[in-house]
């Protein structure tokens, strides 16, 4: 075990706290950013940010909340780039301007998408109930933020609609990224299977085009609720 | 280390063989059933299955091979079921039905949901080329089969669009089975949302009814590729 060394340093200021706070989240961003969520742990944050583990845990619960933090920047960054993409619009009920608007602003954010698949399933899991709170009220009122926005570029369509748009992308979307970053073994059957000449195992359509597949969903589910044809939730 | 014991003989013969490759399996499924595919280790199904962790492999690559298997008898099964239902369809073009079959089928089926979401994530990564590729083709076997049924029951779509109506509902409701089912924080969160009177953090609307929200994500979506406002992908 080391000791001493400026980055072993106990942080006393409030500012130095806050830098300390910040420095080990960009680090997990970096490391998630290189590679994948799943695969950071909080060994390597750690390492990465030039502190003891023991020392991280003063500012973060677990690795869990680390992303949990930065799931709810990126909620509330992603958002305000939604607004004004969809406030800018000039033609009223774009339909295809707002696909391309989700489409686009989910696909420049990987760590985002990821981010969104992981939250629900790993990170809602070993983290308090003071930061699971934090973490959802941001999403909500973020998600809020974007169903309004939509609701001002659609007018047609009412706001629980809207709602249910953007809630529905989200799912998907979480779903498509994973389909389209697949594991080695899976690249390595694709590869297998094109060398066969299309005799080996067929593909889910479109999913190998993340940025096209999220437009085509919303384009498809937002037909259908303009359509007339299905009753409000 | 224990010695001897029945349990413990190695199976020589090609039906033992069999028998305890299927006991595994059901060990597996069992432990799945009653908690949660995520939690189950390698030596919690060795244990139930009473074998050595290291005689168990002689079946087995890993533990997310055996979920794999599980995933690959499941999808077979479900698809038989829903295939069964559509072609039991009176009426062509019975959307309503349709929605019910998707809702209630998967509803019904909790570990094939839960498999649904891990296989991507986690199940397809610590595995073979070789198991990979035998679940690949059984599943999309079982979608193409599904996808037959639905084109059968709704002529006037496209089979390629009958096939994008399953693969969006598999996506959609492996993320709405997650947010069906969250874990105890979230539970405890929802719990003090509740209390407080409609003044905590706002629910994602209908998650909490998963069948009722695969019915309706089915019957938007449908309506979405029947409206004709978006070209086939």
């Amino acid at each position: 075990v080391s000791t001493g060394g400026a980055a072993f340093l106990r942080a006393r200021r409030p500012e130095h706290k806050r830098q300390r706070y910040e420095a080990i989240l960009d680090a997990a961003r970096e490391l998630a950013e290189a590679g994948s969520v799943n695969a950071v742990s909080l060994a390597d944050i750690a390492e990465r940010v030039g502190m003891h583990k023991s020392a991280l845990l003063r500012y973060f619960e677990t690795r869990e909340e680390i992303f949990l933090r930065l799931a709810e920047a990126d909620w509330r960054e992603w958002a305000d780039a939604v607004v004004a993409d969809l406030d800018g619009l000039t033609d009223a009920s774009d339909t295809e301007r707002t696909a391309e608007t989700f489409a686009r602003s989910l696909s420049d954010r990987p760590l985002f998408c990821q981010l969104l698949l992981h939250g629900p399933l790993t990170l809602e899991r070993n983290v308090s109930l003071d930061v699971v709170r934090a973490f959802k009220r941001a999403m909500m009122q973020a998600a809020s933020d974007v169903a309004d926005a939509l609701h001002r570029a659609l007018p047609d369509l009412d706001r629980s609609a809207c709602f249910e748009l953007l809630a529905m992308t989200g799912v998907a979307a979480s779903g498509m990224w994973q389909a389209a970053n697949p594991p080695p073994v899976l690249v390595a059957l694709h590869a297998e299977s094109a060398a066969a000449d299309g005799n080996g195992t067929p593909e889910v359509p479109g999913l190998s085009d993340f940025a096209g597949a999220v437009a085509r969903f919303v384009r498809v589910y937002l037909a259908g609720l303009q359509s007339g044809r299905v009753p409000p939730a």
